[in-house]
């Protein structure tokens, strides 16, 4: 059995460089490795709807985003399936079959549901589909028979709960379901990227993402007018780099080719970070280079863009095809976990046939 | 739009006199009443998974038992569609959704499931499925467009959080779903019928029940054994009615056309109980009385029950009839559903043409 990979995301809005560092650059390195059989991609609109049931327009609105800015940031619907999971009924399926192998303080315990709850103020008004997402993400993880997820530090206890489900599913119906394993990211940087005002959090509201959509112009201005170090006031200051988003966005972005290119003074970040440590370089020549840095990420994601923008049908027409491919794998899972609880009763044969001589005995 | 009725019941074993005289009788009297235009009746094995997880084979091998309770009891393939859960999908689809209108805090004030939490000793280890069971049992009940739900008093939480369901739905969504009424029995001594030892709760383990499937010969002999009043011990003491099961089982079964058949030393059970109280009347003689009505009442179920036993195939193929039928019509109220909130992104043009026309200005 080959490797699959599932992963995903929320379609509440456009895309911005901290999905970019965090999860989108590495997924398309994945694909394009050759080493995984099938990579499924999933816009999670149902998951979405789970906080956001009284808004399903920005749901809807935002899919075709979404699916905008995985298709230029390279994911090829020739080597992965991008889908729409409420396109997938099968996924409902088995995430009802899955809550009843989870206890109610089981869910209660996970760390990730529960930092979510209070970053959304739920407190005890918590919807039951957002309480229950971490079953829902299980039988995504598993319908696709996923070795590996992608993801961030943040979800390991969702991976670890899909993990349980499989463990007690396998022991309870007999070995059936896949067990996956997380795949964390590599550069340290990337874990989170901070909003251009220095805030850990970014944040459409806040206005402190720089989105992978931006025109050339937009990213420039967010980048001149980033957070720095507050206390490096003249050039000459010696200044700080923890804390400093423009050093952390380096870190996440710089490679050593761009300073040939752009900063032929310095062979590498290290050298920049020593200066700018020691006093003497100051932030806008930093700013500068990190905005080439960025063009130069972005302009090739740009361009992709624009084609596929020429034919918004068309994009749609990659989710449909990707949504089939994904509900015919689902369904194969599900046919196997039918199976397996033995609920497949009209295809029973031995069922019907065991009954029927216990009636014709009588 | 005609009068519809969604009712049913776990399999999780045999059916009993409670069942019949609680809702089967009824049903079966609602089904010849020509007031219903569809009738569903559904056997829950879904729900009953919800708490029998680890034991899927009982839920599998009383799934014909219910069916052949069913049929024997008059239920009509003709006229009634009777269906088993799993089997219809679109019902898993619809939960999903209905969870993201319900908060963790109203499940957890839902009395019925507080007092069934209690029943099954789940104390914190409830699972899941079980906890949100009545956010499935909306979706049963509104996948039909199920005007009317005859249930017992116990179950009125269950239908008033539907009905909160429906509103919610209905006022996020647009007017998609049907308002459902509970149907409740007319007479007060079905509401719970004592198990054969007095106890109000009547149990397998107990030992109290007497089924539908009992031969002519159980039942005689759970009717001598059965619970009176412990101080009527010679037949000129006076004697207790409340609390006397032969007498709770009467009112629940007796007709006055028995009286003439039986006991024509009485005209009807008023007269019965005044001699009770008075003294004078022994046991035997009203168990043996009993026993006449309640073999009267079961000797056609026994009956038609044989018949069905002979060919337990077709019983099998009334249910795959049935679950097409039922789950052509959830696929039509899904269908309604997505529609409503707008997530059926394929099918939607507009939302195409629109996102294009966006793009294409840019």
């Amino acid at each position: 059995m080959g490797k699959v990979i599932l992963t995903g995301d929320r379609p509440t809005g456009k895309l911005h460089l901290g999905h970019y560092v965090g999860s989108l650059r590495r997924r398309v390195e994945l694909q394009n490795s050759g080493e995984y059989d099938k990579i499924f991609i999933m816009i999670a609109d149902t998951q979405a709807l789970t906080d956001n049931a009284d808004n399903p327009e920005k749901i809807r609105q935002n899919i075709l985003e979404v699916a905008l800015d995985y298709l230029s940031c390279g994911l090829d619907p020739a080597k992965s399936t991008l889908f729409i999971q409420s396109q997938v009924p099968e996924l409902t399926e088995l995430t009802m079959y899955y809550m009843n192998l989870v206890t109610v303080s089981r869910l209660q315990r996970n760390p990730t549901v529960k930092s979510e709850i209070q970053m959304r103020n739920f407190e005890t008004s918590i919807p039951v589909g957002f309480f229950t997402y971490p079953i829902s993400q299980a039988s995504d993880i598993t319908a696709f028979r996923a070795t590996t997820v992608p993801a961030g530090e943040d979800q390991m206890p969702m991976v670890e709960q899909t993990r349980e489900i499989v463990h007690k599913f396998n022991s309870v119906y007999g070995e059936t379901l896949v067990t996956p394993q997380i795949l964390l990211p590599e550069n340290q940087a990337c874990l989170r990227l901070p909003g251009t005002d220095g805030k850990a959090k970014m944040s459409k509201s806040l206005g402190n993402c720089i989105y992978l959509s931006d025109s050339a112009e937009d990213v420039r201005k967010k980048v001149m007018s980033m957070y720095t170090d507050p206390e490096h006031i003249r050039v000459q200051d010696p200044g700080k780099i923890e804390g400093n988003t423009v050093f952390t966005y380096l870190d996440a972005f710089c490679r050593p080719e761009y300073f040939a290119e752009f900063w032929p003074d310095y062979a590498n970040l290290d050298e920049v970070k020593e200066h700018y440590q020691r006093g003497g370089l100051g932030d806008v020549k930093v700013k500068k280079f990190l905005n080439n840095v960025l063009q130069a990420e972005l302009e090739p994601i740009r361009a992709r863009r624009k084609e596929y923008e020429k034919d918004i049908p068309a994009v749609y027409e990659i989710l449909k095809n990707g949504s089939a491919v994904a509900q015919a794998e689902a369904a194969q899972t599900l046919h196997d976990v039918r199976a397996a609880m033995k609920i497949n009763y009209f295809e029973d044969a031995e069922l019907i046939a065991s009954q029927a001589s216990k009636y014709g005995d009588k």
